[in-house]
């Protein structure tokens, strides 16, 4: 791929997993397999960014971990500070909750559900506290694991964010923000439009099409050095300009990541600052990060907003854990609170039905998060290979879970995930029913 | 130079200065110049790795910040712990304190010499407590700079480390640790040799030469992909293997890459880690450093321990303070003591009188730092375009400098700034001078 204009970073990210079985959780471990372990590694454990291997499962498994190795990035600052500790109330029980998958009548429990699903960490914050905490594959507690999409839903809440500031107009168009797009398919579209996806572009993510669009963006960002006989756009903007119109905007919900990276291209013109430097100013620095993050770059230095963000675990449940409590933490109001209000109220359910979610009925897509509309309000970040940080206002929780799933989609992993995201929720609102909600909210550490 | 068969880093570490007169460092402070402003930054405002305009100055003066946006890179853990912040008794005397360049009658001062070797950033410990601190270019607080051949000073710092604690036997052959490098130069030498790089090797550092071997041992190293043609060993480890005996080991001193990464090699079969891993549990996680550090990487992820080490200024002032005190931070023996002694003690003057170090007069060179035999007892750790750590014993005084000089040899900032690490010394000996060893220990906050 590389000598046709570059690695496919993105395309990576969404490879299809081989046609064979793939190698269990525990069988795919990565220092079970040993990739790039021993000086030097061994021939045949040996995975590069050049030619996509880093991101074939189970090569993918020590990848999620270490993306930085692999190529360049650039960090989400938490400032000097020390870090503020999470508090701890472990509950012992949530590895045995029996649930039962989508379509299976054979219930099973937490605990199976994370090895069925190549779980790398999963955390549950309750009221602020944790109550359980795991780490397998290749994650530590120190270390930062891959994002993915779920990379989108910061990009979005940035955005919203300075929507409610008054900073970003929401109704304007993208080109009077970015000029440079005017000619693209984004320039008359609003920025509500892109916030949300509902611009209509003609961009496929079809993997299984050599011809779409997919591959050029991911060969347009890509910072490895482009071959000689490269002739497309070099950067995540400059293929942001090329992109052409199909249908109208506003009419349907259609999930493309270039959306997110035009959205960080408003979001930079209008602060002067690359999403990476906003979300350290507006959240990484503020809320007691335990570690720096960072983002995968194109060659000239622009974060991947739709997809580029590596983080630590337990920064990733402090964050949720912010969106949850309406932008507060520990009594101080981080983000706006009508800009996490305009999130929880969620998108135009028509609009999402036609983007062809079939597992996925009525839910919403808001501020480029996905709304399940579900009875506890249940919301959620969603990225390839099962990333996700998912937040239960009804229960007072919230889930992270980074994973590295054989199957990009999350189609694969849903059925043994979000039952489970649910049984844990409704043990917790059992456990600690909410009575009213002064009570409530004299419980809540951070509020 | 990518179709070539690699990007140089190794070669851009050290490239030469333009022939015309270089802007000042005023005039070339990055923010100024608009290097990588923007979004997306201006054509010709765009450094790159693949061209090596990344280290070219004055775009140098942005890279050295910023060395993980142009290529893959690990971290350096500091762990999770709280930051230990130093202590704070600046001492606004400084900047204005005189003293004589080499080989001038003209006095200047110490803040003139800043601006005179384009300092990025400077830092001064006087037992412990800091007495001056200044960032300029493109360095602050929280940012972290390349430290450039300092790298080979904590290298060896680690390698002296395990020799004192029996781990290493500093009298057995290289390839008795790897038997990888038995058919090459270093095969037959003693890791003390190494250690100390009185090894005989077929290598040239002549950047003017283009046949110089250093050219190709930047190719290998060079995480960027290669070009199809390219048939060179790929990766440092592979490099070392091929590089050849010219003379005898133990004879004289030559500054050569080479053996710090080889010495890597056998720091990292001794113990299973790489030197960045073993950094961080040695050192990084352990003394309260405030900013995880992070080294360049091969593309088969072996950090380059001859050069590749980013880290915030404090944390190089934390590190000299852990080695000025005898390996102890607050009390805890971190680095062994005989680590620190050794270093101390020195190499061989006659050694290192061959290597050709003019100016160098009387110095040696032991465990990779450079020792310079003054009255003060004083010894450093030295990198490109203006890197140090110097130590003065005798003064209980670290001085850590990061800068961007055009010139890479320190030849060209030595004269404006040893004298000028002496002027501090003479200031502080004078205004806290040592009268019994006793009365000094109890004054030392991490003694």
């Amino acid at each position: 791929m590389f000598a046709k204009g570059g690695v496919s970073l993105l395309c990576a990210v969404l490879a299809l997993p081989a046609a064979s079985e793939p190698l269990s959780a525990k069988d795919s471990e990565p220092a079970t397999l040993g990739w790039m372990q021993g000086f030097p590694p061994a021939r045949d454990k040996v995975v590069r960014a050049a030619d996509g291997s880093f991101f074939q499962f189970p090569a993918l498994r020590y990848s999620v971990t270490n993306m930085r190795q692999f190529m360049p990035t650039v960090e989400v600052s938490r400032g000097l500070e020390a870090p503020v500790p999470l508090e701890y109330r472990l509950d012992p029980l949530i590895d045995h909750l029996q649930f039962l998958p989508w379509g299976s009548a054979q219930p099973i429990s937490f605990e199976d559900a994370l090895w069925l699903n190549y779980t790398d960490g999963l955390i549950i914050l309750h009221r602020g506290q944790v109550v359980y905490e795991r780490y397998l594959g290749a994650l530590s507690e120190d270390k930062k694991h891959a994002a993915m999409s779920v990379t989108k839903s910061f990009t979005g809440t940035l955005a919203a964010m300075l929507v409610a500031e008054g900073t970003l107009d929401e109704n304007k168009t993208v080109a009077q923000y970015v000029p440079e797009l005017n000619d693209s398919a984004f320039g008359d579209a609003t920025v509500r439009q892109l916030m949300d996806m509902t611009t209509g572009l003609q961009y496929s993510e079809d993997y299984a099409d050599p011809n779409a669009e997919v591959w050029a963006y991911s060969a347009a960002g890509n910072p490895l050095p482009k071959a000689a006989d490269y002739a497309g756009p070099v950067g995540y903007f400059a293929y942001l300009q090329q992109v052409k119109k199909q249908g109208e905007h506003g009419q349907a919900f259609g999930y493309k990541t270039v959306n997110s990276d035009a959205l960080g291209w408003v979001i930079s013109r209008v602060t002067g600052q690359s999403v990476a430097e906003l979300l350290a100013e507006k959240v990484w620095r503020r809320i007691g990060m335990e570690q720096a993050a960072y983002y995968q770059v194109d060659e000239l230095g622009t974060p991947f907003a739709g997809g580029g963000l590596s983080a630590g675990l337990r920064d990733m449940a402090r964050f949720g854990e912010l969106v949850r409590n309406g932008g507060k933490w520990q009594g101080e109001q981080i983000l706006p609170a009508a800009a996490i209000d305009d999130i929880r109220k969620g998108g135009s359910k028509d609009a999402f039905a036609k983007a062809g979610f079939d597992k996925l009925k009525g839910w919403s897509y808001r501020n480029m998060w996905w709304l399940t509309h579900n009875a506890n309000g249940a919301f959620a970040a969603r990225g390839v290979h099962g990333q996700t940080i998912y937040i239960d206002p009804a229960a007072d929780m919230v889930l992270v879970r980074f994973s590295s799933h054989p199957v990009a989609a999350n189609g694969a992993n849903d059925p043994t995930s979000l039952p489970a995201y649910q049984a844990v929720a409704d043990h917790l609102m059992t456990l600690y029913p909410k009575r009213n909600s002064h009570e409530v909210s004299s419980t809540l550490r951070s509020e």
